[in-house]
Formats: structure tokens, C-alpha cells, sequence
């Protein structure tokens, strides 16, 4: 498909806009394998930008990263009951290796808490070995039947968090505390504001004491579930053994959490941000900042323009901002294609800002700067790029957080709202509904199945409405809990 | 295993020496998967550290990376002949998914030749296209029996670097480039001397053209493949139908070539430089690069010369280099452990540089300096740590690579070797022989059967005897070829 023709729009076919978007802009492209995707250079340079960002606040919060193994005993998988119900269902399973028939079979890891607490196990003795503080980036494997690129395939990209601790209290501050790591760098790096709060019962992680989750809203109103951490208690520790000696100098059962993002994460990049023109990408996960668009009718022209073009870019790239990185800037030179089919182009990838440098900009060195987000143009004289163009990334990747901001709140529904009028907005307008539920898993599964929404979660004291529902929506019982509704990916 | 027991010597027992190391360094484990190994914090942080370099010389000479699945279906390993020769025996294979069995069944990769060039095939379609330049971080799986931590582990993890040009020479050159920056990085980072040069016939990866690989010698005088790369003519292109329109207007086939390290190389690291105390990690390649010990035997002394370490550290820490990066350092502040016990500790983990700072040291500013790998001594003012510490991180990186490279001269045999002496050198001492072959495979092949050593490689021109040899070690026929002949990993 070449780059002139339109893309569907988002008010035309939001999920066929997506799809189009995504190969368009190769991010990704379906593989001959079933449910699994490529990944394509433009979309793992975001997520290389993701990696680094997150693996740096891993760090910064005490962890370190280790490797375990890709395939699981079957009977691993078994020992924790709730885990096995979940997940086994979507597991791959290899049961051939070096041409012969295996014994026990092997899992493909749906996710490690059975291998890794099973180590853990093997190096904990006593209290003085806690907490452990791991992290894992890895590929896992979930056979799904209904894929979309990022949001669901069969393989996916992850990094999963995995400690053991002496005390209940202390998993459950991690629990938190890695939650927080997720809502930062969602709101800092992704632009993409997201509500916290605790998972019910029903939607909880397989095995797990207490999910939390971050939530983020879609562009069509539907919620996206963008990261998790849980609080595990003691139950793998008891599956596992993974017991140590306390203080007391008796034996006891760790206390796990795991916590996880993944490649799913692009595909909320991209329906947080991106218009029908194509991407738009946050300058600091943008895997280039500014293309420049060297201009030319004559041969001088054209050689003056891109030599131009190339000093900036080196000189930018070798600028190091004492808090921040270089500044990343690709020169398009490409010859037979058009300067509008150039901005077209890299429109369609989201970069932040173009320049363009035409034989006028040149004799007055300077160039025309563009906006992505919001198409803004201004001339920019080339020797105050140094200074200005850190300034102006800032204040896009604030911007773009600022409307995403308003656009949750715009579509976030509070106040009394009826079952009745609550089914008027799912099957109308959509988004966030905050609601007074009663705590009672029949009645949520009664709306999910009447209006496909499910509880996304019970938000955080801080997202909590200011005059919170005191009755259930549904029953009109006291409310146990305020809520919050939404259909969801 | 406490730290205190003293580790079996390499002249004991060099395979049991290696494995207890890595062990007790904690740089691996075994799991409960047969073959599959986990690699702990200490042995990851090496490999992020070899990533992290290889990474960017990659990106350097204009690379980008992609992620591909890892499941390949069965029939693609089947379109190009030699390579599923190669592969198929050691294959892990999905049957299973969702509880159903598989139409199709799945590969687990062992490299990704076949999926990455089915793509390549639906990206290029015109000269303009190539070259595609691409890498990808990644596990594979290759059904070993006999297993060896970080050697040959049943999974490992790599990183497969894939391109497609448009000529045979294009190819070849980039085979070339990729195989002189491994060899940059193997000398560089690892400290690791290496011989660069072509595999025989035999000896060549399946479905390749010419394979090149380096050659580094262990300390038991054995030789290890750390890298190689392919040049794969266009086998690929045509089992995949990967063609382009070239300049001509014409339908071609393109030139691929691939090429790969692993965390093989870890081992080839330990094996490089270790000794009967623990590891000797290059700084550069070092999770940590000086670990600092105080030493008190008042809780007042211990307050001081913690603060004062912690100090120093953060002062290291926050000091950027030009040209380099932040110096890792490490306090040991463990109570309950004595200096003796912390310094066994971390000689073992193989830390550069040590400082020991007690309360006389801190007198007079000063603090004692130990070096790993000559345990050198010597007394270091705190004010002068910020310039000397990086200077003296170096001279351990450049003695420690020549102490590698004195000992590969040392253990390389050159001259006029008969076949006689070449049996006593392989069945005594071991070590690289240099010698003439007449280009038989069928000579290859006995030499292999009678002595265990088999061609490690053809050297390139600099690797070459001054005088090299005129005729076959074996059959006294004209030597056709200089090569290498070792026992190996
Ligand atoms: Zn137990
Ligand atoms: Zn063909």
C-alpha cells in the first residue's frame, strides 16, 4: 500500500483505522505464524525508548534482572491451583524435542512465577536474603484466538518484576510502589494519563491476593488496561517452598509480588495519541525527534540544502543537554520524492517536528519548523536550535499529556447515573462511568453480560469522585465501593 | 555452598573448576528444566553490559533492530535443504496450543533465517529497498544432550544480525564489517584475543556460503567459536523468494548475510581470564567496578568509614568522563561478616578493584587499593580517585587483554609439525597448531576421528605463520591452505 493513499477515519472505523495505521506506519506487520506479529524497526525503536526509561526506574528502585528459562515442567504450572485454571487454556505446549517424544511436557511461559519462585526457593534461606528484587525482560506466549496487533497476540514482549519479602506489609508496599513506577512513566514518557486502583475478585490475576492495574482511556472510549502489579501473599511460596528463617529464628513463607508491561503498551500509544493523518508519537519515546526536509529545484540548490540539513543534525546529535538526551534528528535526502510526500510520510510515523530547509530559509539561516501534534508553524533561525528545540519537545510531550488529560475527563461520567442511563452510554458515547456497586461479584457479572462493560477497577483515594455514590447502580443497595465501568480492550 | 570452601583448581580439574565457579560466583544456575539454565544477576549484568556495547556498534554501522516470532512453522525450516539438515534434529516443537492440537506444528526457533527472509520478501521490492540492515535480540532453542552452563545450553540467548543486498559483494563486505566488530568488541570489552578467519566446508553454518568466525583459546588450551557470520549467497533468497527489481529494470534475487554472539560468550569470559580464586571480570565489562569495604571495630569507626565509603561512591558515581561512563562502585556494608570473608566474596565475583578503608586510612584520606588481577597493592588518597580510578580501570583493561594475548602466542604451535608431534600436542598440552592441508574433507575428517581436533578456521592474511607451512601435516601433498587445528568447546 504506498503512503498517498488516505487512511480510514477514526469516526469512520476505529478498530479498521488501527489496523491500517499500524502496518501504514510499520510499527508492526502480521508474520506467517498465526496470532504473532513483526515487530518492525519504527516500532521497536519506541519500545527500545520504553525499555530503557523503565529498566532505569527498575534500577533506580533497587532491582536487578536475571534470566529464567523459556519453558516451564507442565507440573509446575499445577502446583498453584488458581494459576493453573488460568492459564492453562492458553498454553503452548511442546511435546517433541531432538526428534523424540518428551516425558513430561514443556509450557511455552504464559508469565514466570512458577519457574522463578521455584529458584527463588533454591537461594532463600533466611531473612537476611530478602527481599529479593528481580526483573525479567523477556517474550511470553498466550494462545489466543482473537488477536489485534500489540493489543493481543500470541507472543508478546514483556518485562515481569518478581520479589520475595519477609512481611505481608512489605510486598504490598512494593505492590504499590512499582504501580507508581507504571503510572509515572505512563504519564511522563507515554503522555498517556491512566486512573490506579485495585482490581475486584473477578478480574483479578490468577493466584494472586490483590491486583492493581493502571487504566488508561482510548480514543474511542474504551479502557485499555496498560500495566498490573500484584500482591501474591504467600501462595506460590507455599506451592514452591520458598520458605526462609525469620528473625524469630522460625521458618516461614515469603511474601511475592510480579508486576508486568508489555508491547501492548504501543498499541495504547497509538490510540491515545494519533489522528487520521497517522501517528503521534511523544518526542521522548519518539525513535526520531525532528526530520528535516531539504528543499531544491537546482542541483546547487539541492547539494546546499542537505549539506545544511546534515550540520545540524550532527551538531544537535552531538549536543548533550546536561539533563536530558541528545536530541534525535533524521535528514530526509531521499531523491525522485516530493517535499509533500515527505511530510505525508513522515506524518503518517509521528514525528514530532519537521523542518524544512528551502534555498530562502538557507540564505536566512533559517528553516520552517512544524508541529506534529498540533500542525503549528514558525520560522526558527538555525542558532538558537541548541536552546529552543529541547524547549519546544518539552512543551509538545506536555501538551500531548494535557489533552489526553481532557480527554479522559471529558468522557468520564460521575454523578448519579441510572442502569438505564448507564446503558445509554455504553451503547452510545462510551467511557469511564464511576458508579456505586454494592461489592457483589453476581451483580457485576449481571452488567457485564448485559452491557459488556466490566469493572476496570476501584480507583485510588486521589481518582475517587469528590461527592462518591452512595447506592449501587444496579441494586440501589448501599454502595460498598465506588467503581469505575467501561467496555475495554 | 558457603564462600568459605575453597574452589577445585584448574589444573585439578578445568571442567569442574569452570562449573563450580559459575556457580558459586552466582553467575548461573541450574534449573528444574533439562539443559535450560538461569542466569542469575551477577552473569546479567555482564551480558547487559556486552549488549549494551554491542548494541551500539551495530547501531553505528547503520543497523536497526526488529523482533520476529519465535515460533516458526515446520515447512519453512524444509525450503532450504542444508539448513533443515542442520536444524531439524535439535528442534523443540509445539504440537499443542489452546488445548488443541496443531494443524501445523511449531518450531521454537534455533535461528530465524527462514521467518526473517519470508518477510524481507514482502518489504523489498525494488533496489531502492535494500539494503535492509536489521538485528534482533532474542532466545533460540537448540535440543542439546550434553549441556554446559553458558557453553551449550539448550536455550540461550543472542542477539541474529539479517541483511539483504543487492550484490554478492555487498554481502560479503558486510559479512566482513560484522565480523571485524566482534572481533573490536571480543578484544576491546572482553579482553578477550581472537583469531579471525573462514570455516571449512565442513565446518560452515547450514545454508551458508562462507561462514567466518573468531577463535579465542581457553585456558585449558581448547578453542571456542565466540562469533560468527554468514554469508548466504542467495540460498535464502531463493527458498523465500526474496527478488528485487534491480537498476537494470530486472528481477533478481537478493544477497543475505546473518551473524550472531550469545551468552556462550560469558563462558568464553570466564574461561579467558578466571583463575583459581574466582573470576577476573575486564572493567568495562564488570557489574561492579571497585567494591569498597570498610573496616571498623567501634560502632563509631563503623559510622565513619561507612559514611566515608558512601561518600566516595556517590562522588564516583555522579562523575561523568568524557569519554566514558559513570564508574560502578559498591559499598559492602554487610555487618556480621569480616573484611577476610568480604574480600573472598568478591574476588570470587571477580570485582577489578577493591578499597579498603579502616579508621586509620580515613586519618589520613586515604584508602587501600587491591587490584583482582595482579593483587596489587597500594595506598590511595580520596582526592585523587576521580583521576586515577579511571586510568587505573584502563590499565587493567588493556593488561589484562595482553596477558590473554601472551598466553595465545604461547600456546600456539607453528613450524613444520608432523603428524606424530600433532597427536602428542593434542593429547598433552593442547593448543591452536598451525599447519599445511591439502583442502581434503576426507582428511579433515580423519584427523577429527583419530585426535578429536577438528579445522577451527582458515586465519585471515594477519593471523598467518611467516613462513606457512608448504605442505599437508597428513598427507605430505602441497598444502592448499594454512589452518587451525585445536580441540574445541
Ligand atoms: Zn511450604
Ligand atoms: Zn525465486
Amino acid at each position: 500500500m504506498s503512503d498517498d493513499k488516505k487512511l480510514t477515519t477514526r469516526a469512520d472505523n476505529f478498530s479498521d483505522w488501527y489496523n491500517e495505521l499500524v502496518l501504514r506506519s510499520e510499527l508492526a506487520d502480521y508474520s506467517p505464524v498465526r496470532g504473532c506479529m513483526v515487530i518492525r524497526p519504527w516500532g521497536y525503536g519506541i519500545w527500545e525508548r520504553m525499555q530503557r526509561a523503565l529498566d532505569d526506574m527498575f534500577k533506580a528502585t533497587g532491582h536487578v534482572n536475571a534470566y529464567f528459562p523459556l519453558f516451564i515442567p507442565e507440573s509446575f504450572l499445577s502446583k498453584e491451583a488458581e494459576h493453573v485454571e488460568g492459564f492453562a487454556p492458553e498454553c503452548a505446549v511442546v511435546t517433541m524435542g531432538g526428534g523424540k517424544q518428551l516425558e513430561e511436557r514443556l509450557v511455552v511461559r504464559p508469565t514466570s512465577e512458577t519457574i522463578i519462585y521455584s529458584m527463588f526457593a533454591k537461594w532463600v534461606q533466611s531473612y537476611r536474603d530478602l527481599p529479593l528484587l528481580y526483573n525479567q525482560w523477556a517474550n511470553v506466549v498466550r494462545w489466543e484466538m482473537r488477536t489485534r496487533l500489540f493489543l493481543r497476540t500470541m507472543e508478546f514482549l514483556w518485562q515481569e518484576g518478581h520479589t520475595a519479602h519477609a512481611t505481608h506489609d512489605e510486598a504490598e508496599e512494593e505492590t504499590r510502589r512499582m504501580l507508581g513506577v507504571y503510572r509515572t512513566f505512563m504519564e511522563e514518557y507515554m503522555a498517556m494519563p491512566v486512573i490506579t486502583g485495585q482490581k475486584t475478585d473477578a478480574e483479578k490475576f490468577a493466584g494472586a491476593l490483590r491486583t492493581y492495574c493502571t487504566e488508561a482511556m482510548m480514543q474511542d472510549n474504551k479502557a485499555l488496561q496498560a500495566g498490573t502489579s500484584h500482591n501474591l501473599g504467600q501462595n506460590f511460596a507455599k506451592a514452591f517452598d520458598l520458605t526462609f528463617q525469620n528473625e524469630a529464628g522460625q521458618q516461614d513463607h515469603a511474601w511475592n509480588t510480579s508486576w508486568g508491561v508489555s508491547t501492548r503498551m504501543i498499541g495504547g500509544l497509538v490510540m491515545t495519541h494519533s489522528d487520521d493523518a497517522g501517528l503521534r508519537l511523544p518526542p521522548r519515546l519518539a525513535p526520531t525527534q525532528m526530520v528535516i526536509v531539504p528543499i531544491w529545484k537546482t542541483d546547487e540548490e539541492r547539494a546546499a540544502t542537505i549539506e545544511a540539513a546534515k550540520r545540524i543534525a550532527e551538531d544537535l546529535g552531538s549536543f548533550k543537554r546536561p539533563d536530558h538526551e541528545r536530541i534525535r534528528v533524521h535528514v530526509d535526502e531521499r531523491v525522485g520524492i516530493k517535499p509533500g510526500a515527505k511530510y505525508y510520510h513522515w506524518e503518517l510515523r509521528g514525528v514530532p517536528l519537521r523542518m524544512e530547509i528551502g534555498p530562502r530559509d538557507l540564505a536566512s539561516s533559517s528553516g520552517m519548523l512544524v508541529r506534529r501534534d498540533t500542525r503549528e508553524k514558525r520560522s526558527i533561525a538555525f542558532d538558537v536550535l541548541r536552546t529552543e528545540l529541547p524547549v519546544i519537545l518539552d512543551t509538545i510531550q506536555a501538551d500531548m499529556l494535557a489533552a489526553a488529560r481532557e480527554r479522559l475527563e471529558a468522557n468520564s461520567h460521575r454523578g448519579d447515573i441510572t442502569y438505564d442511563r448507564f446503558k445509554e452510554i455504553m451503547d452510545g458515547p462510551g467511557g469511564f462511568v464511576y458508579a456505586g456497586w454494592n461489592g457483589d461479584p453476581a451483580v457485576e457479572q449481571r452488567v457485564k453480560e448485559e452491557t459488556k462493560a466490566t469493572i476496570r477497577c476501584i480507583p485510588d483515594a486521589e481518582f475517587r469522585s469528590p461527592n462518591a455514590p452512595t447506592t449501587c447502580m444496579v441494586t440501589g443497595e448501599p454502595a460498598k465501593y465506588e467503581v469505575i465501568w467501561a467496555r475495554s480492550y
